[in-house]
């Protein structure tokens, strides 16, 4: 009997909204048989993840829950600054996955140039230094901010009407032909995103998942 | 009711003991509910694709193929040199995965310095091309040859030695962290070597089709 | 008694007119005394090349006539694609150049920075993946399309209007203090493009020409 | 009159030996009139900085430490993995320095290629990733280890022949015209090792100190 | 008893105002107990360094004077075309520093992409040339000019207005965080641009003299 | 009548043997019809450039000749340091070639990946800034060094064995196919080199002839 592979997809910020939205967008992988996705939330974790501090906060705290777990067979770390994906790497050797690196390796193969979509201006520079790190920089058409708040891209109608109307700038302007979701909690904007600029459009954290499943698949 | 979706992984050589390795490779996705991964010889290919004119010869059959092919969902392209990958990109707006991208992209997840293992010499400097024109060269750690014909490596059982000894050269001498095996047709090692190294080991054709699945399976 | 060399550059087009631009370019040759250049059309190319299939296509063809050849000492591929160039070299010891990578080669001698003039955007990707393989990015200082299709630039006499125009926005707007002409059937208005812009204008099929010889003259 | 300007270096790690060897090889800056250069041991930190675990540990721990302090003009962290350093931007508009960026940096003005001298191997590609995302990979001759641990380069006499050792391979084997110390610890074996090889040597906490001085010296 | 140490600025061009000028930016440095910073007018400059002929011109009279110069301990070439770096280094085992190149690495420690002010728009190939070599184009946000002369930046009281007009832009277009003052004779402004900006300005004089402090003070 | 167009070849250095060395390098141009390849000494130069200090010294004064010169249509400076390629082209509208530019130039034509022969070791990091600046290293395979004076290598019986010794180093340790060489004197070496090595041998003051030609013919 072959049992089921458990992936474990953790929130490290503490808005359950989001974890819910998360999980709903990785619903499609409970028809994958063999494995279990679970979405968590990281306890205490800061409401949004939007300044370097909130990000370096849950550094440590992402690695406590990895080492304490003994059930989970990959992790991915649904956050698109990749907080304590190195730390992390090193407290286990199961496979950990970050989003915003899945999230960029999986747009490099759908297109040429990549445009990311992100929700506020300030995170940027955090966003590209993890990319001059990865040294994926050189495919990069640009990074374009919604100007909008996570409460806000959460809620708000206007969300998808916003993120159309930036990615028809790293289109048309940047010229990226496949753009990449800049943060965790925008996934269930995706197809109509796809739909609507005509070119790819990656959700990070079924980028990760999607990976981690790979990894775990064949072993 | 949801309609199962199609990937088919094309074998761009003639050699229908490669396809069958690749199709072994693949059998975990048949635990994949939604999907149907389909393994098809290319008519007409080269016995192995050694040579550039090899990898050159298939371009366009492969192309007319995606043409013509109405029942798949998304394509693979299981040859190391990613053949035809931008022709046939242009051919449909399905998706098409060159197994070389996929596994080095993939790898990238894994490790900070990825080492390939290429059959022969010769077909070094034709993936280097790839990577240079990929912009995936910074992280790259090194490539190195078993020195064996194609024939070779599908039947002898010394593959999985030389491809040990070779692996733990790009790891100690070379620094890499990982390795992505530079061919289709040794799925079979990758388990084994994974074992042997103690680093992960991607098995490129596995990293294109699991890339393909993420691709279709939120659609 | 010294032999002639041979140079055979290969208009890879089925269009006798652009063979015979071709020609015209190339006649200050013929005042060299050492060297033969003949042009000739690949038979059953495209009418003209502007997708990545027109380009692929005839790819094999070329390695054929380059493999058939015994009377050229040198080959010329005419296409801004460099279609085949690596496969051709592989099927001769004999210099094979393509113009793409001669002409930016040769800007790089005359300015800091090339801009590249293209027919029409969607060959902007397709040279870019070559300059990316070629490592000679770094200097690029951008790529603009003419928007015309081959036959418009063929026979209006609007061509270099619009190359005037388009090269003004590459020196001023992208910084560039060398121009590329990316296309092999341009080259009659080179000299009046560079009299218009005030900075070298490089035709690429001269460019390659050049390189032939330089590569037979000491043998 | 002119109030004395304070530089506070900050040792991350809780052992009070390094943050002595600190303080002393910051002497010469006594006689500096204008400024004050204060060594403090971070409250809690590990005992010496080995592992990425111990790095991410003190990120928060500086960032309250910056955030809370209102006597510093500018802060260095005295640690080669650059801890904290995005994070204690965030927190105040004062100069936050790191040694590793700062030693690099103040190398690259003294020298071509540069070589780092790391106490352990293990730190290599955690230095590495930190030099990707500065962007100064191109001029990296080689990072070489002592294979010793923090505590043995603290006391042991050996330590300054190994370094000489490892100096001599970084020189000789990947062409280093600078050296960089790739430790607060070891300022005291500077100019020995400057004396032994022939080429300048930099202690990473006195290029980032002097960088202070220079941030602050013109306000 | 401490000798004091001496650094020599020397200004390339035989304008006497500028050399005036550079030495009152650097009047700091008087409170450093251990030093002394001269700055001399080169015999027989240019009376501004506009031009490559301007700049090259002083490269061997730069060489003659450090090589007969038996006081100075350190050397800061100051203009921001670095002549003579390379050649002044040859003919001593003292330190000599160019002020583009310390300007610009200072410039990295304190922001993520650095913006250049130059006074005219012919020395922008020349300072970028000089970049290349250096490997420090990457996280370069754009160099813009003032289109002024010399002459003009010298006295005008326009001046700052206009590198204020031109940092902004520099900010705010080109997303510089830091901002290079592209010119030795400038840096009376520094602190008014730093204010008008909100961003770290670097004086690249300054920079230098503090590195030649860093270099000379732990020997 | 068409008037012969003359190409003027410069050596910087004063060693009349070298000159005519180049001279004779050059003779199978006399052949072509429209050009005239005159070389000449540069008056006053060292007697040869072996040092910083030589190559910076010839910088004003092949300025100078080039300023005063009427009757070339071209220059080539036949130094493999380029000393004063870019004052030069300051100097006038003519085009001006470097032959270390033209020879890397030209040998990216012909291989994947180019290996250098230099005279001495201390030449190479003089070398390699040129190749950083020209944004050329990305395929540089290496630079090895005769280790021999430039009387040595011009008069040495020796010359052509070490020359094939560091050029087997190059191809087979360094995996270069296609070697330059970094020399303006040893031209008479190229084709016994190439048939010892069974690669593409570039001689870089006949690239840069070759150059000229090209940007002269199509006037």
């Amino acid at each position: 009997m072959q049992l089921r592979k458990k992936i474990l997809v953790v929130n490290p910020n503490s808005n359950e909204t989001v974890t819910r939205n998360i999980s709903d967008a990785l619903q499609p992988f409970s028809y994958v048989g063999d494995f279990e996705v679970d979405c968590v939330t990281l306890a205490g974790g800061p409401y949004g993840i939007e300044t370097q501090a909130d990000s370096d906060s849950v550094v440590m705290p992402l690695r406590r829950l990895v080492a304490a777990d003994n059930s989970a067979d990959a992790f991915v770390i649904a956050c698109y600054s990749d907080p304590g994906v190195h730390v992390c790497r090193e407290a286990t050797r199961r496979p950990v996955f970050g989003i915003a690196e899945a999230g960029v390796l999986s747009a490099l193969a759908r297109g040429e140039r990549f445009g990311v979509i992100a929700i506020a201006k300030r995170s940027i520079r955090r966003h590209l230094r993890n990319l001059r790190q990865l040294c994926l920089m050189d495919r990069l058409a640009g990074e374009r901010s919604l100007d909008m708040s996570v409460a806000e891209t959460a809620s708000s109608d206007g969300a998808l009407a916003r993120m159309v109307k930036i990615g028809i700038e790293l289109r048309d302007e940047d010229a990226a032909d496949v753009i990449v979701i800049g943060c965790a909690g925008m996934s269930r904007h995706r197809a109509a995103l796809e739909d609507a600029l005509g070119v790819p459009v990656i959700d990070p954290t079924q980028a990760a998942v999607t990976m981690a499943i790979g990894a775990l698949m064949f072993q």
